[in-house]
């Protein structure tokens, strides 16, 4: 059937993976990077400029859209996608995260989550069927189940306990999750960095059965030789024939890392939220242009690269538009970011499809950190 | 010769004119509408959704790109239209409006102004020659001379006065500017409210001999009544071969009172502004966007307008932009008010072009102010 939700592993290099996935609002090449959407907005972007630098799916967030304008609303409004004006996949996650950052303000016990908006104090409980309800009236094509995402470092005791829990979760986000053709449901592997509670949280989200499989809990403070040695361990335990989704993660560097580790899903703020602060990504490493160096430079972000920002502005643009706030700035330098991100994923695509994983890593690697060219 | 600055009327409807000026970096039609760039950015707007929605001139501030990044930056990097990424004609004025708003920061004597940047409190002075000289080194295709443009109410004398001053700046401005092919200078009619001293003014910046014709120091807090009242017996004064800019204004029925009066360019930051605070100008007048009513309003903005937000958007999604303070927000709302604006003008060109501008404007008046349809 056409519109079945559904994953193809097209090709692999070594553990690096080329996936097709289809879905009910279009299919997915992977590895993919998701943009992130968190309020149904990509941050200072028009999404026709997130569609036409080449995305594929997008993520919302949950507990953001649940305080505001709220599930009711949207579903109303006819779902996330059409709400915000996007015909492609979107995944929401659970709201489970953002709750769990919440500190003081949320309280977590076996049935759930209680919860204080950071809006405006009023409380909300969030527990694994509410928060599938709440993903369901959203239309996401995409679920997550809630989990419970502990700080890194944690004991093991603390590991294990949040493990088990995050997968009595799983069961219950299984069981209220509304099937739909071409719309699909994730479990989130929990364990931090332990090798066999990873392996256990595997076997049991394989048990309940889901469209696809998360790694939850990384990218929280390990550091990337930490995360790298904590992916290599658990992959190695996920469905080959399934969708692999490391949630959160990351830098260009941790995306390359984690593909070579046979990860097939990304999702990051990092590309828009370093727009908005002047950092851009390029072929040649980051580059600050609030720095003062760039107040005469004529060349664009990257010379490699082919965005709207880079064919049509110079980096003494751009230095301008962050000194005197304008608001272009922060949209020119997050377009470039997305860019940038999207190619990436391209770029790593077609390395995978040659069987020349390796050699981009190299390449890309090298270029990375050999630094931004200082002007002559 | 192709490039030489060059107005021509085409055919008037009573004193409503329809224009064309040929200029260095292309031709525009009047009536016409200028967005506003003040520091080199219309703000929160791609520069290609500016000029996609029809744009054909835009505006640029001395007095901010004096001080940042400065004249000589920008002449470095090719003028503020290379600067930015706009190929069509650009307009600067003189940086004097500015300065006068800067009450205490300012201090006005016959050979310029002294004034204190707002950014960090350094000390400028302002001549005409340097003001030209600015406008020279900015390569803007149309370059303003620098007057005195007082408040309202003024006294007689004092209106006589800053005329008159004004009228030695035109001189010293004229001396200063740079002849270039299809490049223009512009002098500014002042006179306050007075039929005598707006004539005396017309009459002897016509005697100097400028490119164009602004009419300066309305809008300034007189009314429409009394800023039309005032534009019926200054236009007649002014060369009837030569463009008429009426410098910062307005509102749609402004613009709609002054093209009627004899008025071929305007000026205005109102549509940008206005979108940044959540007002849209609509056929059926403006709507705020923040407003409770459009929590769940799957309409557009305005049903008959085809812009990308009218075409993309709901009220329903642009209130939810505004309430979670997202840029897009925005973004959205300039967009379409730029649109808005630059298709009122269209359609003001249209009803020339066919003898029918009363018929346009009693038409658009009367829709304009019957308000915004309540949501059933």
């Amino acid at each position: 059937m056409n519109n079945k939700f559904n994953f193809k592993l097209i090709s692999q290099d070594k553990n690096a993976r080329l996936g097709n996935l289809t879905t009910a609002h279009g299919e997915i090449e992977t590895p993919i990077f998701m943009p992130v959407g968190t309020a149904a907005s990509v941050k200072a972007m028009h999404l026709k400029d997130v569609e036409a630098s080449g995305a594929q799916i997008i993520l919302a967030n949950t507990y953001h859209l649940m305080l505001r304008p709220g599930q009711k609303n949207i579903k109303e409004l006819g779902g996330v996608r059409k709400f915000m004006g996007w015909n492609k996949p979107l995944l929401t996650d659970s709201g489970g995260f953002q709750i769990m950052s919440l500190g003081k303000l949320r309280k977590i016990e076996n049935d759930g989550v209680t919860f204080k908006s950071h809006l405006d104090g009023s409380k909300y409980f969030l527990s694994p069927k509410i928060s599938t309800d709440i993903q369901n009236a959203l239309d996401a094509t995409i679920s997550m189940q809630l989990d419970e995402c502990i700080p890194f470092p944690a004991s093991y005791e603390e590991s294990e306990r949040a493990m088990k829990l995050s997968l009595e979760w799983a069961l219950k986000s299984r069981e209220a999750f509304k099937e739909r053709d071409g719309y699909g449901q994730f479990g989130i592997v929990q364990g931090s960095i332990h090798a066999d509670l990873r392996k256990v949280s595997s076997q049991k989200l394989i048990d309940i059965g889901f469209d696809g499989y998360a790694i939850g809990g990384l990218a929280v403070g390990e550091g990337q030789e930490l995360m790298f040695k904590t992916l290599d361990f658990t992959t190695n335990n996920m469905p080959v024939d399934k969708p692999r989704y490391l949630m959160g993660v990351g830098k260009p560097d941790d995306l390359i890392g984690a593909v070579k580790r046979g990860v097939d899903m990304f999702d990051c703020v990092l590309p828009t939220r370093s727009g908005r602060t002047g950092q851009a990504f390029t072929s040649m490493g980051t580059v600050n242009i609030k720095n003062a160096r760039h107040i005469l430079d004529k060349r664009p972000l990257d010379n490699n690269c082919n965005c709207h920002t880079c064919k049509n502005f110079s980096r003494a643009y751009l230095h301008h538009l962050f000194k005197a706030q304008e608001i272009l700035g922060l949209m020119l330098l997050s377009w470039h970011n997305i860019y940038f991100y999207i190619k990436l994923m391209e770029n790593i695509r077609n390395s995978i499809k040659f069987k020349e994983f390796d050699k981009f890593e190299n390449t890309f690697l090298e270029q990375y950190h050999s630094g931004d060219i200082e002007l002559i």
